[in-house]
């Protein structure tokens, strides 16, 4: 028996519910950083490690896009890539992340070429861009929906750091700054597509397990670099004993 | 033994060769074309089945947008996605080919619904995006070549239908006029890219596979529209008897 559709706004609750409970603004390198608890080589190589997730954007991003057949969507997703890539060279969200790990000491070469981005950090976002390549539009879609729950966090960061790291230049925070507003216009887009299109049961219980996927992408970014930086060991299950 | 990559000069002079003297300019449903010789009917099943490679065009170029590391090499690309696809509603080449269609008497509708395209045609086309989306980067690029030889087709295409179709709008071949200087401009972009990224003979003996292919792909499509409107029975080593 099929079961029926659920309403736009059951739909919308399930999907809010699903991310913000898995969403990683409550993931403990999150806690740490936004209490001033981070070390420097910590807030270094969490910009290092999460300027590989910045890259896949854009070429998850044109997936997507290869992945319609409408116009109207595609001017609308398009904007996605300029957003990061820019219409210039030295503009937009790779140059301003870029501008990020310089802020914070690193080397703009070293962090470009990820060369000493951690394993398991690679195979998450690699597995973003699987993901968004092997499922349908719609689910590829639904899985961008985590910037639904961004805005928060990045005006949270934002403050933080501005509190607790002074010795980044508050320049350097433009992109968490120009995230905001960005995020919430995308999210809106993307909630309207996903709500439209998900028509039946099955398609909606489908956008909900791209979310859920997505939210455990980023949750593992962080457990890498919580491995790897700040307690060894450390592991999705908690600390292994 | 490996062989030594061809010089630039030879790259070049390889890749016009091949892609000159496969080029669709010189088949027969074009040679009709620019005679005056087709029928109102002909030219109308030329633009509606010619119009489904348009609608891959997007599509093609968003995947050759998600295999670049680069975002230089994506500002660049990206503006072939908004050429075709505009950035507001009821710009660009997809709209301007419907207006084409409009043009020379076609239901809009049944243009853009992509519902009576050739099956044939079909195949060929959805062989470019999958051609794009299975080799590497400077292959994907190289198949879209075909457009160096562009610019001389479009300014025939052009005169000859002024002067033979006089019952088609002037204002209707605004996609062919509008394509003269980007298929120049993309054309040139898309050679720099393969002159320098085939940097073996193996690479480039691949590049010159890759623009083969797609010079078939172009010439297909026109056999199909050839057997179905104008000579059943015709195939590609001639009339069949």
């Amino acid at each position: 028996m099929t079961r029926a559709p659920l309403s736009r706004d059951e739909f919308i609750e399930w999907l809010r519910r699903e991310g913000a409970s898995r969403y990683h603004d409550h993931h403990r390198y999150h806690a740490l950083m936004h209490d001033g608890k981070l070390t420097r080589l910590q807030l270094q190589q969490w910009v290092l490690n999460r300027y590989y997730y910045q890259t896949r954007i854009p070429i998850k991003d044109a997936i997507i896009l290869s992945k319609s057949e409408d116009p109207a969507f595609r001017r609308m997703w398009i904007r996605r890539i300029r957003d990061h890539d820019g219409d210039e060279a030295g503009e937009a969200g790779l140059e301003l992340w870029l501008r990020l790990a310089e802020g914070v000491g690193l080397d703009r070469e070293e962090v470009a070429s990820c060369r000493s981005v951690l394993p398991g950090v690679r195979f998450a976002c690699d597995a973003y861009v699987t993901l968004v390549r092997d499922r349908s539009l719609v689910e590829a879609v639904a899985s961008s929906m985590t910037e639904f729950f961004a805005p928060d966090l990045m005006s949270k960061r934002v403050l933080a750091w501005e509190k607790h790291y002074p010795w980044v230049s508050k320049d350097m925070l433009e992109y968490f700054r120009s995230r905001v507003p960005r995020a919430r216009r995308d999210s809106l887009e993307a909630m309207e597509f996903v709500v439209g299109h998900a028509t039946t049961y099955e398609l909606q219980e489908r956008c909900v397990a791209a979310l859920i996927e997505k939210t455990r992408i980023l949750w593992h970014l962080l457990d890498c670099a919580y491995a790897a930086y700040i307690e060894p060991g450390w592991g999705p299950d908690g600390p292994r004993v």
